[in-house]
C-alpha cells in the first residue's frame, strides 16, 4: 500500500471543519483511510484524527506542507503530522525488572508496534543480558544523588545523538528531573503500578495491601514535571481478595503492567493520543 | 437545543463520501454535532452516522427529504433518517420474570431513555401488577400452541394501532413465528441469557452448568427468523466458579440481563446501530 | 431446611485450630455446611466462616451459647454468630437520588436478600413517594448546619426503637457525625461513587472528568469516623474514554453504584464480611 | 520454610470429614497451612485442597502414606497427593506461534511457576531458535497424515523417557489421536483461542469476525478425547467491535491466550485443580 500522512489537529470549534478538512483532501484527489473526530461541548474544542493518502502525483511532503497551512495559517488550530512510511525510533529505560522489557521487545519483534527499538538505558547493569538477547545496545549509567546531573546529561545526549522520537520507561525507578523533561524534546511515557490517582508515589502495592482495595491497577502516562500527574493514556485493573498478600498483589500486577503499557505504546505509535490539558483524547 | 437530525448510511466505498456529505451540510448552513464513520476494509463499505443541525431557516422535512435524494439518488447508499424531536415509541413483551422490565422503566423514568413506553403485551397475567405501579397499559394475551396465530394477530394489531416503533423482548418466553416478524415492520430487540453462540436454545444457565464454564454471559440482539442468530447489539460476562449451583447463575445473570439489554435499547434509541449482512456496526 | 448456625471469628493463629472447631461440631452431631478459612501470614492472624446445623437435639440458642465458650474463653479469638432463621432489619437512608433506593427494594422482593427492610430516612421529602410504592415507612428528617444534633437524635431514637441491625446510606448526601456513629450500635455501609482511595470526599464524578482517568469505579464500605476511609467491601470500575463529560460519567456510574451496593449489602446479609483492622475478609 | 504435603480428595459427602482430616493432621503434630472445601449440593459430593506441615519426627513419605489410607481406605474418597519440594517436570508442544511459549519460557524463570521446564516438542522447527534462547532441549517431530501414528509413538517415547508430569499445548496446532491420550499418563493442558463452547475447532477467530460477537474469548482445559470438550480449568474474554477485522482479533486473542494459558497452567501446579465428571474445581 503506499504512504499516508496522518494528522492529529485541535482547536476552538468553528462552523464546517469536517466539510473543510475532507473537502480539501478529496479535492486534490486524496483518499480518506480513516476519520475520527470529538468534539468537547463543555470546553468548546474540536479534535480530529484524519489518516489519507495523497494522490500519486503528490509527494508526501508537499502535502504535509500544504495541509500545514491549511490548518493551523487558515484555520487556527494546533496541529501534528506523521507519515506512515517513518517508523518512530523508541528508546527503553529500565531498572532492574524486566517483564515490561520483554513484552515490549517481544511485541515488536511480533510486528505489533510499528517502530524502531534503537537502544536500552538504564541506572543498572541488571538486564544487559535480557537486551543482549533482542540484539539491542545497552547504555548502563548509574545514577547517585550527587551525579543526578550529570548522568542525565549523558542520557541526554545519547538520546539526542541516536534521534529518538519516544522514551518509554518500562519500569525505570528513577524520578526524571524537570531540566531534564525541559531538554529531552520528545515525549515520555511511563508505566505507574497502581491505578492513578490513587496510590502514587512510591510502593503503590504496599500502600494498596495497607488500604484493602478489591481491585489493583495500572496507569500509562505520559510523564510531566508533576510525578504521577501526567495526562493518562490508558488504565486497567484486575481483581484481588483478602488472600492476596503484597507479593501476590505484585506478581498479578506485572501482567496489568505489561497490558497497560503495551497499549498506551501501541496507541501513540499509531498517532491516536492527542493531549490537551491534562487529559488525553484517544481515538480508537 | 434546537433539533438536529440524524442519518445511518452505508453503502459501497466511493472516493469523497465524507467530504460530500460534511460538505453539503455545510453549504446549506447546517451545524454537525457528531460524526463517525468506519470502512469494512474486507468488504468495501462505508458506515456513516452523521448528526447535525440545520439552519434555523429550513424545516426539517425539508432537510430531511434533500438530504435523502443526495445519499440515497446521487449516491447510491442506503439510509436511515431519525429527527431528535421525535422520541421512538417503544413496546415490552414480557412473562413472568420483571427484573429487565423493573430496570427498562426505572430507566425510561430517569430520563435515561430517549423514548416514549406505549405498553406492555404478556403471555401471561403475572406482571399487571408491575406495569400498573408505572401506569402503563398491559394487554394479557395468552399463547397456547393452539391459537399461536391467532395470538400472534391480536398483538400485530395493537402494535400497529399504537404505532410502536421498537419492540423490546424483556424476557418473553415465547419464540416469535416467522409470519410475526415478517409482518411487524418495526425492529424488534431480544436478551438472551448466554453469551451467544454459546448456549442458545432453551435453558442457557442450566447448559452453562453443565458445561461448566467460567464466566457466564448475556447478549442483546435483534430477532430474526433464525433463532437466537439475529445480530448482536451487546454483550457482557461476570465470572462464576464451582461455587456456584445454577441458582446462583440465573440470579447473577439477572444483573447481566439487565446491564447488556439497557445498553443495547439505549444505543438503537440514540440510532447509534446499523445492521448489515448479521453483523451490527455500533457507533459509540 | 432446618435453622443454622454461622460462626465468623478471627484471632492469632494457633495449631489445630480447624481441628478444633470442626471436631466441637462433629462430637456435637452437628453437620458443616460451609467452612473457610484464611490465615494472614503477615499479621499471623487466623479466619474462620463456619455453617453448621446442630444436632436436632439441641436449641440453637444453646447452641450457640456453647460455641462461644469454646472459641472466646478457651481459645481466646474473638466472634461473631448469627441464626439462619433470623433476617437482619435494614434500615436505608437516602436524599434525593433513587437508583440505589429501588435496586435494593426490588433485589429484596425479588428474595436476592435476606433482611427485611424496616424503613427509609431521609433529609428530604423526595423520595416519600418511592417509599410508598414499596410500602415502606418514611421518616422525613431535615438535617440543617445548625440542627444537625437534633436530627441526628432523632434518626438514632427511629434506628433504636425499630431495632436495626443495618443501616445502608444508599446515596444519602449528608456525613454522619462521630457521636452518632458512637451510638448507633450497628454497621453502616456506604456506597461512595469513585474507585476508593481515588476521589474522596464530594463530586467524585467531577474530580474523574477533571483528572482524565479512563476508568470509573464505586466502592462499598462500612462507615467510620474517617470520612471515605472506613474499611472497603467491595469495589468495581467500568471504562470511559473522552467522549463521556461529567454528565455521562454520572449515568454510567449509576449502574456501578447499585451493584457495588447491592453485592456488599448481600455478602454482609450473608454473614460473610469480618472486619479487622481497617479491612475486611469477604468469604466468598 | 520446610516441605509440606499437598492433598486433593473428594467422594460422596458424610459427616465430619472436615473434623476428621483436620483432626488427623493436628493429632499427629501436623501445622495446617491452608485448607479449603466445596460440597457440591445437587450431587452431594465434597471436594476438599488441604495444605500441611507434618511434624518435624515425619518423613513426608510416611506421613502421606498413613494420609492415604485414612483417605482412600476408611473414607473412600479419591485422593491426589504431591509435596512441595518436588517441581512438576514440564514438557511444552508448540507449531509456529510463539506469544504462549515465551509467555511461559518467561513466566518460569521469573519464578511464577513452580515447575522445571524440561522440553519442547514441536511438529516444526520454526521454534527450534526460541527454544534455544531460553536453553530448553527442542525435539522437531513433523506430522504428516500417513505418519501420524509413527510421530505420536517417537513423542510418547519422549514424554516418557524424561518423565513429564505434564504437558501442555502451548498453541500446537495438531489434534492428539485417542491411542495418544490413552498412553500419556500425565494431564495434557491446551489453550483454544475462543470462549468454549461458542467456536470449538479450526479457525476461531475467523468464525467469531463471521458472528459479528462484541467480545472474544479464549479457554485453558484439559484435553480429553472431545475435541475442546474436556474439563475448562480457566476462561477470560476481552472486548472488540466492528473496527475489529480478523486480523485485530488474532493480535488481541494473543494476550487472552497468554494469561489464560499462564493462570491455568499456575494453578494446576499449585495442585488447586479438582477434576470429576467433565468439571473442575478450582481452589482459590
Amino acid at each position: 500500500m503506499s504512504s499516508s500522512v496522518i494528522a492529529l489537529l485541535y482547536g476552538p470549534d468553528q462552523p464546517g471543519l469536517v466539510a473543510k478538512t475532507a473537502g480539501w483532501i478529496h479535492q486534490r484527489g486524496g483518499n480518506v483511510l480513516h476519520a475520527d473526530q470529538h468534539l468537547d461541548r463543555d470546553e468548546n474544542i474540536f479534535f480530529q484524527r484524519v489518516e489519507w493518502q495523497p494522490s500519486s502525483n503528490r509527494g508526501l511532503d508537499e502535502e504535509m506542507n500544504s495541509f500545514r497551512s491549511l490548518v493551523v495559517d487558515d484555520l487556527g488550530m494546533k496541529l501534528r503530522l506523521a507519515r506512515s512510511d517513518q517508523h518512530p525510533r523508541v528508546a527503553l529505560m529500565v531498572t532492574k525488572e524486566d517483564h515490561c522489557f520483554h513484552d515490549l521487545a517481544l511485541r515488536q519483534r511480533a510486528g505489533e508496534l510499528d517502530a524502531e527499538l534503537v537502544g536500552v538505558l538504564s541506572n543498572h547493569d541488571t538486564l544487559r543480558g535480557v537486551a543482549g538477547s533482542y540484539a539491542l545496545p545497552f547504555v548502563h549509567i548509574p545514577v547517585a544523588k550527587e551525579s543526578k546531573a550529570e548522568a542525565e546529561a549523558r542520557q541526554l545526549d545519547w538520546l539526542s545523538e541516536h534521534k529518538i522520537d519516544l522514551l518509554i520507561l518500562a519500569r525505570y525507578m528513577q524520578v526524571l528531573s524537570p531540566e531534564f523533561l525541559d531538554k529531552i524534546g520528545c515525549p515520555v511515557i511511563n508505566i505507574h503500578h497502581s491505578f492513578l490517582p490513587s496510590f502514587a508515589g512510591a510502593k503503590p502495592y504496599h500502600q494498596a495491601h495497607k488500604r484493602g482495595v478489591k481491585l489493583i491497577g495500572a496507569t500509562a502516562h505520559y510523564v510531566t514535571q508533576d510525578l504521577d500527574e501526567g495526562p493518562i493514556i490508558e488504565q486497567d485493573v484486575t481483581r484481588v481478595s483478602h488472600r492476596h498478600g503484597t507479593k501476590e498483589l505484585i506478581e498479578r500486577g506485572r501482567d496489568l503492567e505489561k497490558l497497560v503499557l503495551a497499549a498506551a505504546v501501541r496507541r501513540h505509535l499509531q498517532h491516536r493520543v492527542l493531549v490537551y490539558g491534562n487529559k488525553t483524547v484517544v481515538f480508537d
